[in-house]
């Protein structure tokens, strides 16, 4: 029997599992952290993959999703935010040569985008938009069925469209971004600004609020929380709609916890995104869906990847 | 011998020329008006195709670049601004009804992509980022050696970026978008609307400057030319680093009459990109290059097209 296996890596958690070919059952799955005293993560990770691996069955290829930008080509991790050390670590080689089985690796949003277009909300499409809205706004596109890598596997950073000029400072040091914008840190911190300012909310009981908060507060009716999540809704329309002029999708693909507010930042995005765009036809046959496999699209990603480098 | 017919269909001129395999000398080329008394443009298009037909060689597929938004599934073109009544054309259909011989077809920003990235600029490159800069943007995308195209091939509008959320109202009807901000019609708008406001200049003398006179004084250092170009390049530079981040190519190639202002656009757009851009990495082997097949970068993308469908 031919198998893959996934492996998703996050800042605090290791997953790793085996599917037999053509299948999303896995016949093994495992989960570690990330951090430990028995090991450096590259130690730990190696480990995992070794605890998932079939007894009685052939690894075609080993796909990871990775929690920082990649070079797809040289299968190098660029770095790692949450986690220390991870820079230029050429990964692909490190499992290759340790398993002597083929291996790939992606970027988390990319995976994720991968997971839903083979196994989630975004089947049957051949071109999709997804973003991933939580604490930052991670992206994946795939065009006529191919992930849109670019030269050095940087492409699609939406999050990092300016859509504001003069709007707040966004992580990565520049102004007015979609992410600066429409994440949950920016949801967050748009309240916290207004509340400092006297603004009346339930939320001025609760300390430091945060996104979840937010939604919560803003499916309980109260003001300032409804304010915050069309603003960014809005924020996120009009990036949308230069994303439709961009790549010209049938399908735009809505996951991490900021989406999961549904409606509340949904509508406005929808709205704001027809305002904005040149032409109808950018959205005529446009689904607009919420991710389907949630915390395992990644791990479905790393093996989509591994599916498609095997072919 | 195998040859390949090439079409260039613009809002005043027709041109087609028939190619030998594998060769970018023309066997035959012949031009015509797009308008005229005898017959539609339709059927001078067609009379022009078979003037260029070779006697002795067979023609495997007839590539055909077309003014406006297309359908490359289909074989459609939406509209042609400048060709009234043609409104939904089924091009594709029409040519390969006539000539019983296989037809694609591509809008002329992209057939002017494929052009630089087969034949002229970007040659070699397999992610290439190409900007038109005349009365209006256009732009054509190849990312890992495939033309961005989308679900009806409406991608890759980058003229209809939001640049500026509150700037002026592009042709397209929306606010600020790139095209309004840094074509050369937005070039000779800023120009006009400071004579209006008595800002001295050499332009004071023109009547309705248009972007060519604007350059031409710019370059005898009139301060006035010199700050729109200025601007332009500017807003190009935002609108460019927005575009690495999504498509992160290995070229920037910029054809249009604007682009070839040279140093005084380009010099501006390649600092504000360098201070927009995220990372440096976006820049690292980052080619800027200006366009090398000048008024045939259309054709010369309808032969490019016909080869890609004939493989």
């Amino acid at each position: 029997m031919d198998t893959y296996i996934a492996v998703d890596v996050g800042g605090t958690q290791l997953r790793a599992a085996c599917y037999p070919k053509g299948e999303t059952k896995p016949l093994l799955q495992k989960r570690t952290s990330t951090h430990g005293k028995d090991g450096s993560p590259v130690d730990r990770l190696l480990d995992l993959i070794a605890t998932v691996w079939p007894d009685h069955a052939t690894v075609k290829t080993i796909g990871v999703a990775v929690p920082g930008p990649t070079n797809h080509k040289q299968g190098i991790l660029y770095r790692a935010p949450n986690i220390p050390g991870w820079e230029n670590l050429p990964l692909v080689q490190i499992i290759q040569s340790r398993f002597n089985t083929r291996a790939a690796l992606g970027n988390d949003a990319n995976m994720a985008a991968m997971g839903e277009w083979r196994f989630g909300a975004a089947r049957g499409h051949q071109n999709v938009l997804y973003l991933t809205i939580s604490t930052g706004i991670g992206a994946g596109v795939i065009c006529d069925d191919r992930l849109v890598l670019g030269q050095n596997g940087l492409a699609t950073e939406l999050g990092h469209i300016t859509v504001l000029p003069d709007g707040p400072v966004c992580g990565c040091g520049h102004k007015g971004h979609l992410e600066a914008l429409a994440s949950g840190t920016a949801i967050a911190r748009f309240v916290a600004e207004q509340l400092a300012k006297g603004i009346p909310s339930s939320l001025s009981q609760t300390p430091n609020p945060s996104s979840r908060d937010v939604g919560m507060a803003a499916e309980n009716g109260d003001p300032l929380a409804l304010e915050a999540l069309t603003r960014a809704g809005r924020y996120l329309g009009w990036a949308v709609a230069d994303f439709l002029h961009m790549f010209n999708p049938s399908i735009v693909v809505l996951g991490g916890g900021v989406s999961q507010t549904g409606p509340l930042i949904i509508e406005p995005m929808r709205q704001a995104m027809s305002e904005r765009v040149m032409s109808p036809e950018y959205l005529h046959g446009l689904t607009i869906a919420t991710a389907a496999l949630g915390d395992n699209a990644g791990l479905m990603g790393a093996l989509a990847l591994a599916e498609s480098v095997s072919k």
